[in-house]
């Protein structure tokens, strides 16, 4: 049998995907789960969005451009105009999904071997994709205790040499829920400006922000406008995960034209998808309202209810719907297993990402998990009943 | 300005879509221009493929399993079995075209720096993957004038050393529309399994077929169960080469485990098109006949006609709908280029892949262009005028 290559070794499993088999065996005992390891809303799609998929008179399913259909880039750049950021359509490739993005912009970006600085916990994938891309990562910690606020100039200028090529961020931050301040922005913004680096910004949670400070996006940012790219994503504001639609986007028309040779390579973004997504655009205010009032209560209703658990903290996120939280365990893998695999309580259990998963040194994470609040409230309630019980009856619990 | 990495300025633009922008010039232009350029058939999507989308009646587009959809994986089976290819759901990853299963199997099988033997022409996008992937491409030639038959043992063996780890097939062809015989899938087979390579197979066009000859898939041979991994895509088999839907299918379980951490890096492959893509499996044995004669017919038209253009040879391929073509040109880049930008014949132009792109080194390629022959027989008659006129008045015209 011939070898598999080191990369394949290394690569980590996804904390978020990889209990999924244990889930399958637990369902199959009868046992019911609540799902919170992902972020997968329970939010319907606009019914603008379905009726374009019944509305479709195609004969033939064709190939769209290798940037997208220009109908969709052009309804975009109305989309972002919304929030300040005054865009053409030629700064906007469609990608499949947010991860697709990411793909296009490493490798264009940053050659194998050199290093990009993200803040950590961080969303797994970006390890995954930088790895794909032979980029090494080095993570910038943020810490629990004052909600994963950005860490100073000076500890990222700590980690800056010649191999360091870009910043990543994540705002509103996946896992951590944390949004950055406009002077946080203005940090980052000088750090980037000074050492000439790319700044990767992933904002495919703009529209879940629940504080009163203005948003600031890493477009809106002077003096670096060759060096920002856009991650972005329809996924989580429609609720439309499955349509893997998203976008990388810059006004560097010189990545953006190397971008495109990895964009022709893999042919076109999902025609179906796009077609989706561009009608989504339509979906009237009352559905993002309807949408941001619940994800508040449900925050509000997670977080305060951690808090309560002996032993447990988690700090009140002002964005996304994923919280992180410290649990009075061992380990997080193991206790994430276990609640699939040996616990119940009358007859249901819990999920989460393991957040070992959200650190290139697993060991960071340990005692904590990713929680996404995407489930109605009364399942959210039933979750926090179901984790106080699981953490008294869990073999492997520490005292705090 | 941050600098773009080495990968951006090495990566080569589509030979297939670099000329689009020349394409809409024309085309704003008045130029009426025939797309011989790309493989996008004028087909029909089956109808029940069609059907599908207009009858999902889901609220949420959520995301599916990283692998793909249970009840799609399950049908493949079936599809499967009528080639005689035994297959168990878990051989099977649901992928974003068959485009993605290249970008989950090379990284997991070939180290940065270690080579992979591809037949030359090749299809270009395979050179570009393996750029992404870091991995070195040892082209070993065929020759257009035994109509590309694989090359011996001999010729192989020159090319294998300690850094070569796999051997990419397509068959049927593309670029050259070549099928391999049963003899030499042996060959391949023998060849594999002495070094213990890995064999990659791409098999999109398997039901493009034109010979009495049996169909061989990689998937056939015996002894190299653990080596083989099969690209596939129902771009073309179904006419849905935007619902971006393909499948990379082991036997090997380690691999299999292995490209699934990739996978679910990427979350799930679209929802949509898995959803049009089973339902396709169910289209009338009618609609692929119908194709298929189709096919055949445009095919000898297409042939039959460049070999009555002075100077023009291209040998009758037996699958898939190319057609490699030797022009008497200095310069198929300059000529493809010329043909949109200056040339037109009673305001219509054709438009032609340059054969350039589908080698390692352009120049070998230099007097080729590739057609698809995927448009209407009296399209296809008018492109043989187009291209006779055009190389009438080309002013690189070379003598044969």
């Amino acid at each position: 049998m011939p070898k598999l290559s080191q990369r394949a070794e290394r690569m980590p499993a996804s904390p978020i995907r990889k209990l999924v088999p244990y889930a399958v065996q637990a369902r199959d005992r009868g046992i019911k789960i609540y799902s919170l390891n992902i972020g997968q809303p329970d939010i319907e799609t606009p019914q603008v969005g379905l009726d374009a998929l019944k509305h479709i008179d195609r004969k033939v399913l064709e190939y769209s451009p290798s940037d997208g259909l220009p109908s969709y880039r052009n309804k975009l750049v109305g989309y972002y105009a919304r929030f300040g950021i005054d865009l053409s359509p030629e700064n906007i490739i469609v990608t499949t999904g947010g991860s697709e993005a990411l793909q296009l912009a490493f490798p264009s970006c940053i050659n194998p071997g050199d290093e990009i600085i993200m803040t950590e916990p961080t969303y797994a994938n970006y390890i995954s994709f930088a790895m794909q891309a032979g980029v090494k990562v080095r993570p910038i910690k943020t810490d629990i205790r004052n909600g994963y606020a950005l860490p100073s100039v000076e500890d990222f200028e700590a980690l800056i040499d010649e191999r360091t090529k870009a910043i990543l961020i994540c705002n509103p931050n996946n896992p951590t829920g944390y949004v950055y301040t406009k002077e946080e922005m203005m940090r980052i913004r000088d750090i980037v400006k000074k050492y000439d680096l790319f700044l990767f910004s992933d904002e495919v949670y703009r529209e879940f922000h629940y504080t009163d400070e203005p948003y600031v996006s890493a477009l809106h940012l002077e003096g670096i406008e060759e060096n920002v790219v856009l991650i972005d994503s329809v996924s989580k504001r429609y609720s439309e995960c499955g349509i893997r639609i998203g976008a990388v986007i810059t006004r560097n028309m010189q990545l953006r034209n190397a971008m495109m040779k990895f964009a022709q390579a893999r042919l076109s973004p999902p025609l179906l998808g796009q077609i989706v997504a561009e009608a989504s655009l339509d979906a009237p205010k009352s559905y993002m309202e309807g949408i941001y009032e619940e994800y508040i209560e449900r925050r509000n209703l997670l977080v305060n209810g951690l808090n309560k658990i002996p032993g447990v903290y988690s700090p009140m996120p002002n964005g996304a719907f994923y919280t992180m939280a410290r649990l009075p365990i061992d380990d997080c893998d193991r206790f994430c297993e276990w609640l699939l695999r040996e616990f119940s309580y009358e007859g249901e259990t819990v999920m989460f990402a393991p957040g070992s998963g959200f650190y290139t040194n697993p060991e960071d994470g340990r005692d904590q998990v990713r929680m996404a609040y995407v489930l109605k409230k009364e399942d959210l309630a039933r979750s926090l009943v179901i984790l106080e019980k699981a953490l008294e009856a869990y073999p492997g619990r520490t005292e705090r």
